[in-house]
């Protein structure tokens, strides 16, 4: 759990997802692209957890290091198989934290 | 999952949180406030998940709404007990959600 107090303001990309049936390879990509976002230029913290749907909520510095990691080729792979094998739906949400406080 | 075309900006109120052993009426106490906050003037929706750490994400019209959620006098008896015995750490962010992709 990410709870260090960070530069106000910055950025979310809330990700909900349903998966499809079966792990079909998603378990190593899911590992893959969290290894790979927190190298990204902008990222600043990871929080992820499933159970009947499953919510990634990924923090940023600027939309712009957003953009970026939405357009990486990597990622951009695994969005791709996303949408054909290992999501039945999902929301992406990009939100811009105003405040924060942590116990 | 809630995956509607919302009107934008709405906000959302996303909470981290990782529990202290044991229910200790906790149970009860979230499924109770899950169907409170859905009865508040400006609620939007709400998605919860729980492994190592919980995730949940309520999505509110206003942050007038928020606050007034915030301030509700049951609510803050759960907030008051979730620092005594529910918790051993969470994270309160309010964030002005701008984009929103649906698959």
């Amino acid at each position: 759990m990410n709870s260090i107090e960070n530069q106000l303001p910055y950025y979310a990309v809330i990700f909900t997802s349903t998966r499809t049936e079966g792990d079909n390879g998603y378990s190593a990509m899911a590992e893959r692209m969290m290894e790979l976002a927190q190298k990204q230029e902008g990222f600043i913290s990871v929080d992820s957890a499933r159970e009947d749907i499953g919510i990634t909520v990924s923090y940023w510095k600027d939309l712009e290091s957003i953009k970026r990691w939405k357009e990486n080729s990597e990622h951009r792979i695994a969005q791709q198989k996303g949408k054909s094998e290992w999501y039945n739906e999902y929301s992406v949400r990009i939100a811009k934290v105003e405040k924060e406080y942590n116990f």
